[in-house]
């Protein structure tokens, strides 16, 4: 029985690197839909759930993509919702890459340094992969802070962590150099999660910074969100910090995907959200 | 050479449910078209007709779906009226699995009696699977009548069935408890093909009809439309009576549905509507 | 690892055809996109790139086709733009069957006559297909003539094959029948590339013709672009000229199409535009 995995996707087209990724990860064929309102989704999945039974359903699959993250999660629920009792199949969320990218990077940062009561400073972490990987980080014991230019936005996301997850990650505006500077202070893990182009902290701040062991971004097109440092860095060791770049994070990620995906088909109730990606990416270094 | 089953769908989304069964039914690749209006049709078809020649021409067969069941018709007619001579492909039309699903029920039935000269009453058989359960069981030699809480719907679907399939079904008007009870006088079969969610016949009424064998009824989603019935039975006996809800049709529409997509790919000249489809449904139980 | 198509369509459902032919020619599973506007195409080539690295990159490749040609040739630019360096992979353009179709009729011509020197002329010449027999023509050293029944278009049309490909194509206007004998004087080679049903000449004047030799038309509806012949000729000899219908040459596009789609996965760094399509199409006939 061949193993099909159903991508649904909210952008008009369906993600090519999410179809071809599920092929390598030994899916026998990709029912990939694009355009996927939240209204689409039950029928959908109906359609997964109801055609093949007992043993077999485990066959099936759902991934979750597309680049606009709260449409994503809310197709999450909306899966969830659908399946009823032991009639589900199992399922996978990674709108825009984001749970794959944090897992990525946090398994990068705990692999160069034991975070555990450390000081970890997650610049424009208000994003989808900002958010994961200060709840990632504080998950395994940093003390974790995160900025925004805007108090208002860091403080939604601090709450969001808060009540979603119970961890506590502690919110600041940092809007300009002098802010960066002293929300680094003490700190020994720097992460830039921020749009692509922008650059958040630059070379002279981190590297007068004495206490930082680990910085990693994840801007793979320039400029990077650390200035100085390249895409393809891979725990490249300088100014006595060990850094990692997009590309270096990217490698990763596309393992810890495709073992992710691989994983849906061996049973037919797993749910692979944030939380389990990354128990799934302890697996890869 | 690859099996391709070429599946075309009128609603927005191509069905899941059509895809995956196909799959199972030993096609190689599918290819779901979705959004496929009637004057799509044509271009499509010639894409089936024109790549491979000969022999190879039973490699590639065409299943319109879609939950527009007059759309899916005039599809068929289209995709008929494409083909010329012999350079045409396999098709099977089975739009909101009207075919599969009428077939799939009269097969129960017939299973459970030989309804030839027998009273067999289908309530709301108005719709799709109501329609084509009429003309099966009336071909099967039933004397077949049909009920609608408005007299022209039903004597306008017996005149359809009369001038497609040339067979004789009685139409009724049946609005209340009472006329369920004088239409069911004397019958031996109960159907009901109603929308979901609507009940019918009343538990008090088909208990106390002292002629009934054999009830059927294609609601999965409570209420059934026969009241006291369990979507699961499949040939329970209760009061007397052998009785099949929706889950019990569904294990062998399934069975019927793989058996067709498969049976596409031993010529390139089957044309698989409602007869046919019951006529491959002899094959299974 | 699977060899994966990206089929990149303007049309509104992906063709149908290049996506059989795809699988005929040993691709295991084509990621059809229908509905593609020119500014889709890069993240759809991004996905393509960025999954599968180094010796893996030849196994992906992308198709462009639809029925709008101008549209393939913008995407063609748009997927080469979109590359950088090594991180690329492998692309056919072969919108509306313009550059397989092109390159059968004159593999045809030139298997049946020396073409070098000799006077040809391309009948309603300004389409994709016309465009792109003319320059194939001459490349292989034909004296190339072209027609249109608008001076302009035949001009603007031979400037663009002048400016895109450095080669000499002579313009005609050709609106009646005397102007059609004209072109005709001294010309071994006659081929038709007009609009479906349109017959650009007629029976009595290409038999009158004394030095034709070869003739080809690519209309497989009647009328034929040339009087008198048959679709499916296949280098069928008739008043001393040796002649191909659509069909016939039909059979050869088939074969370079698919020849095209299995080269593309030999490498990562194959453009098959028209030159190229050609250039493969002389391995077939």
């Amino acid at each position: 029985m061949k193993k099909l995995l159903l991508q649904l996707d909210s952008d008009k087209h369906p993600s090519v690197f999410d179809c071809i990724t599920a092929y390598d990860a030994g899916v026998d064929d990709v029912l990939s839909y694009g355009g996927v309102a939240l209204e689409d989704v039950r029928n959908l999945v109906y359609g997964a759930m109801f055609t093949r039974g007992g043993e077999d359903l485990k066959n099936t699959a759902i991934f979750i993509g597309g680049s606009d993250v709260p449409t994503g999660e809310a197709m999450l629920k909306e899966v969830l919702n659908t399946f009823f009792g032991p009639v589900r199949v199992s399922v996978m969320a990674d709108p825009n890459g984001s749970n794959t990218t944090a897992a990525a990077a946090v398994r990068k940062i705990t692999g160069a340094i034991d975070v555990r009561g450390r000081k970890a400073v997650v610049f424009a972490g208000t994003g989808p992969v900002g958010m994961r990987v200060c709840t990632l980080l504080a998950k395994e014991g940093a003390e974790v802070h995160l900025t925004s230019r805007k108090m208002e936005r860091a403080e939604a996301t601090c709450e969001l962590i808060k009540s979603r997850f119970g961890l506590e990650v502690t919110p600041h505006q940092v809007a300009d150099d002098e802010a960066a500077r002293a929300v680094l202070e003490g700190a020994e893990i720097l992460m830039t999660t921020g749009a692509p182009g922008v650059m958040l902290v630059k070379e002279e701040i981190w590297k007068a910074n004495p206490t930082l062991k680990v910085m990693a971004d994840v801007n793979a097109v320039p400029p990077t969100g650390i200035e100085g440092i390249k895409p393809h860095w891979d725990g490249k060791e300088k100014e006595g910090k060990v850094i990692f770049g997009a590309l270096g994070i990217g490698g990763l990620k596309m393992k810890i995907h495709r073992g992710c995906v691989a994983r849906l088909f061996e049973a037919n109730d797993l749910v692979l959200d944030v939380e389990e990606i990354y128990e799934i990416a302890k697996g890869y270094q």
